[in-house]
């Protein structure tokens, strides 16, 4: 017998009544080789039209209203693929998360699932019908239910394709797959066929919008195939392979890049010990996502601690930052929010010198001036002014010969 | 410590933000002496956008779909309401039906109420929050979502009173109370400040569209007090009352009417035993509600038999009619859909001769040709012809002195 596919439809795929439809086929289609699981997303613009209905109450509406209301979007997506579904005789059944158990933390609206009971899909899948399950969500022990946060959808899909031992995970958006960078900047960017767990780890953080980072580190900690592919068009799309080697890709995989952040430096901060502590954990207390994060060696006992976060963090880790002067000595704080960040990604950087020197020699001939360095094994990230991003991405792109 | 009162807001109460913020302010307001329970519907118009979203697949949706889809409606009303009490210091939690084990038949679109877990509901009362529960909707024993008909919230509330032996289930609408008659027919109409279960139940059945006949069964049944009032100005609506007697009212409480009616009539059908099972059978096999029933006395061993049905219903039961045809001899089938129902309703008719004589002089006075005459114990119901009907409610109406 062939193997459990999980099929992800995000909110742009179901979009529609008749993007619902057109699901519908692809879920058929798929349905004639392997048992299919179905996850969906709301209908695009049904959470943000939740959202809005929450602001008339106060800015910082209770977590768990918050969650019980957002979460009905991705009922009624489910509920209508399985009509859709119907109207082409194919049996299906939707299945809210507290249907399926779907159980996670209590951390409402950032939820992370903690279970889910196989048993029900699998005996659907045994009656010959195909669950169509809602992503996002979950409930906690108590029954209440939770979030799992922007993108969560994703994960669901992987959690389910996990639980269920699943040959793949097929995450449809409306996009044909990974590119080595944006096509909107690079025109001569290309389609990535394969890509590996670790590289699409570090390009998914970099902003890479097609699947989010924590399903991508569920599969990797799971071991689940996933393929990212259009719904609007046919075609392969890229597959996150669990090789930890990718034979078939180069020394650079991929250019990931994003703007819309904010540089944070501490100039002149006494370098002694717990230093980098006092400022990172009020932040991490506050839940604000710190992203690059430099020192330099100290001089006189004092050092230039910069990090950046997201710009929707600017004014709340500024105020944190603050709330923490009296413990903390410094000369300076500095804020710059003209900046973006340009990420190189390939596990080939592991074995080849050679790449940073390639990229500073690209930019250094495009006039364009580095502000921070940081590198992992698989990545070199760069902050440079955000007016320059464009044109540094290209200059890469064409560096790197991503476009051959 | 008092009693539990159990307030039930509907559609267009919770039809808009504002709308919600108000009923917020009631909630806060009768919780000061009242532990409270509350029940929601779906805003007004939700409903009908998922309706119309299933229509995009089909004129006959899944049932069990259906009602996985449109019960959300309900969950976010619910959850919106606890996020406005809370916008004023006011604990409160939303709970769907699966969170309290709202348990009913699987009879999807029409399901009845079987149980309901009054402790979670108490711990909550206990615990000094507010319960805000999603109306119209069930669980069956195996977990998937029912609802309970239009205008089912209403049976919810009434469910849950009787559960929680609440002092009064108080349903809030947009009008302040029941009518001797439409105010929009006969300006002349008074509100009633108490009418007896019996009433409301022949007044709700006739088209008085102000509380749900299955919720006044129910609270009939479970002996629960109701009162009928608006949420939107202040005042003490109409109590639906548990006393047999109502000394307060007069022969005649109130007129009900109802267009949008179809009489069949098979005329020359042979008078044998079990023809009226025989015709009425079919019929309620296919879930059509037959209303009046009028069958003369047979002449030669033929009759003329004449039910009316709803308007929505007429194609149906004409194809129904027609398909038992064979079993079924009679000359004639002939339909009206120009006719209206207008019903006398009061306790008083029991113990008093010459209602109904005063009625057809008050119709004969004006012209108006009467059709059909059916009588109950509280209740003298005729047909007329539709466009008699704001006339014959009037004459009514001034002839038993409800303007008085």
């Amino acid at each position: 017998m062939s193997k459990i596919i999980v099929q992800k439809f995000g909110g742009t795929s179901v979009g529609s009544e008749e993007r619902i439809a057109a699901v519908a086929k692809i879920v058929k289609e798929a349905s004639k080789n392997n048992p299919i699981v179905v996850v969906v997303s709301a209908m695009s613009g049904e959470t943000n039209r939740l959202i809005n209905l929450a602001k008339s109450f106060g800015d910082n509406p209770s977590k768990r209203e918050f969650d019980a209301l957002i979460s009905t979007g991705e009922k009624v997506s489910a509920a209508l693929l399985a009509m859709a579904l119907h109207q082409i005789d194919v049996p299906a059944k939707s299945y809210s998360a507290s249907q399926i158990s779907m159980k996670t933390t209590d951390s409402y609206s950032k939820a992370r699932i903690l279970d889910v009971d196989g048993e029900k899909i699998q005996e659907t899948l045994d009656a010959g019908i195909i669950p169509i399950i809602t992503g996002f969500q979950g409930i906690t022990e108590s029954g209440d239910v939770t979030t799992l946060g922007r993108g969560g959808s994703d994960t669901t899909a992987v959690a389910i394709a996990a639980q269920m031992h699943a040959e793949r995970c097929d995450i449809y958006t409306d996009v044909d797959g990974i590119y080595t960078t944006d096509p909107r900047v690079v025109p001569e960017a290309k389609k990535i066929d394969v890509i590996t767990m670790e590289e699409m780890l570090e390009m998914a953080g970099q902003g890479a919008k097609v699947i989010q980072i924590r399903a991508v580190e569920f599969a990797n900690k799971y071991k689940v195939p996933v393929r990212v592919l259009s719904s609007f068009e046919s075609g392969n799309g890229t597959l996150i392979s669990l090789e930890e080697n990718n034979m078939e890709n180069g020394l650079v995989s991929g250019i990931a890049f994003q703007k819309d952040q904010v540089k944070f430096t501490l100039h002149g901060v006494s370098d002694t010990p717990g230093m980098a502590y006092g400022i990172l954990g009020p932040l991490s207390d506050a839940n604000i996502e710190v992203d690059v994060i430099v020192q330099n060696v100290s001089i006189n006992g004092k050092t230039d601690f910069t990090f950046t976060v997201s710009k929707e963090d600017e004014s709340y880790a500024l105020e944190t930052i603050k709330s923490i002067n009296t413990s903390l000595e410094y000369d300076d704080l500095l804020v710059d929010s003209n900046i973006a960040k340009v990420s190189l990604v390939g596990v080939g950087m592991r074995t080849h010198a050679g790449i940073a020197s390639t990229a500073f020699k690209a930019l250094s001939d495009s006039g364009i001036n580095i502000q921070m360095i940081s590198t992992s094994e698989i990545k070199i990230t760069i902050v440079i002014d955000e007016n320059a991003t464009e044109e540094a991405v290209s200059s890469l792109h064409k560096a790197f010969e991503l476009d051959k």
